[in-house]
């Protein structure tokens, strides 16, 4: 990687810039000989803090010879403008699409600053609040009994990603997610265990490698059984067992990152926080 | 709301879909007469899946007489292309910036598919995963002995907010966050709490409304005195004299959503992690 071109990046937002870095991130996947060093500026929505971020791009343009890549997304046409007026090339999320959205909605943009990631409806941040709650309260099969409140229960062995994803649900789409780890007891049957049994419609397998399992495990318990391959093999060829024998969909994390997981969860779980209609 | 247009929407990604529904929403807050009805098809990587999303959309388009908005984040331009030979415009993200940056970068897009929200190097992975199992364990002030190894300290009231911020730290931005909470024995001195008093550059303070806390409180704990209004601004108004007289950075999160609370606290407490140089 020694050998990689680098490219500083800003992004100026208005509000946290989560949107737009998440953008150039998508973007610079498509340049992987690039390596893009970046630094955000939330909340920049005046002409002092607009004119203090153009000194450091100038700054950094005549030290390093090359000029940065500027992503904007401001939606105050005057903090925008002060770029061109300072010869800096600008991406801009709005400009770039709101003129061809003005048209294709027969509507005019607002440009008020919006607040993509801001509380929102009282209700759906309640219901946000209420779902990371769910999640801790429902970690590691604590209070099995109060299931039938859950959107989604996930079912795997000990490690297998399952507390990661129910976090992330609960955060991103407000989701009550239940975790039940597969343990000793679950696995003398291949069927579901008893107290998740009766929610087959909201169960979702997680699995692993057993390997990788292997590694994780020995990071928390160095040379326990737990820990052993022998161990995460019976674990793993069992809970899979349990999985088929259901017809429960799963999906191995070996490889998976936390979205991936989720994203996949809800598209064949067929929630509907993937849409409306 | 009742006479908001309706307006469907399609985001089509060839993987969790997760960046363009963000710059979706991004450019919707600029349209607030319309109501947008969203559907996000992840995971879309060839043609035959291309083909049934695109017979989606016709039948959406003849069904309300009105063509639904479709951004598409599709690096191959062969899926790309099965669009406009169906007559159907797309927002695309890549055609937008991808040509720009090319003649910037001097550089030509690889147009194979990037995985924004993949799982990346594995030692970041490690690095999202240790976070939030340390954002776990030092949940409400457990292990108040390791915080050494925290990278953020949040102190605050209980109910203020810490548990959401802590996990959208670890989640997002991979730092470890312990979560301190100021409680009865912690009032008695305006001073910061021994516990964490030799933190001081990692300490965030988060702070509320008292009528606000007092309603989540009561949803938790009814008729309580922990959720009387008195023992509220009672709380509410010590903790903020301890970051006061410490001068400890605090932000108020009655209408602040995580992820601004997030991004305030890494800007001002001037963590790397908003950028690199």
């Amino acid at each position: 990687m020694a050998n990689k071109k680098i490219q500083k990046v800003f992004f100026i937002s208005d509000s946290t810039g989560i949107t737009i870095e998440s953008l150039g991130q998508s973007l610079f996947t498509q340049f992987p000989t690039i390596q893009f060093e970046k630094k955000v500026f939330p909340f920049i929505s005046n002409k002092k803090e607009t004119e203090q971020v153009i000194s450091h791009i100038q700054e950094i343009s005549s030290q390093d010879n090359n000029p940065p890549l500027v992503f904007t997304s401001l939606a105050n046409e005057d903090l925008k403008n002060l770029f061109a007026s300072n010869s800096i090339t600008v991406f801009d999320i709005f400009s770039s699409f709101i003129p061809a959205m003005e048209t294709h909605l027969a509507s005019t943009a607002s440009h008020v600053i919006g607040v993509t990631h801001g509380v929102g409806s009282t209700s759906k941040y309640v219901q946000r609040i209420e779902a990371l709650n769910f999640a801790l309260s429902h970690d590691d099969g604590m209070r099995v009994n109060d299931l039938e409140n859950a959107d989604i229960i996930l079912a795997g062995v000990s490690r297998c990603g399952k507390t990661p994803t129910c976090l992330y649900l609960a955060m991103h789409y407000n989701l009550k997610t239940a975790n039940y780890p597969l343990a000793d007891a679950d696995f003398e049957s291949p069927s579901l265990p008893q107290a998740i049994a009766s929610y087959q419609e909201r169960l979702f397998g997680l699995t692993i490698s057993p390997p990788q399992l292997c590694k994780i495990r020995e990071e928390r318990k160095p040379n326990s059984k737990y820990a052993s391959l022998t161990q995460c093999k019976y674990e793993v060829a069992r809970s899979e067992t349990i999985f088929n024998t259901s017809r429960l969909p799963y999906l191995d994390t070996t490889t998976t990152s936390i979205e991936e997981i989720a994203t996949s969860i809800i598209q064949r779980l067929n929630i509907k926080t993937l849409g409306k209609w």
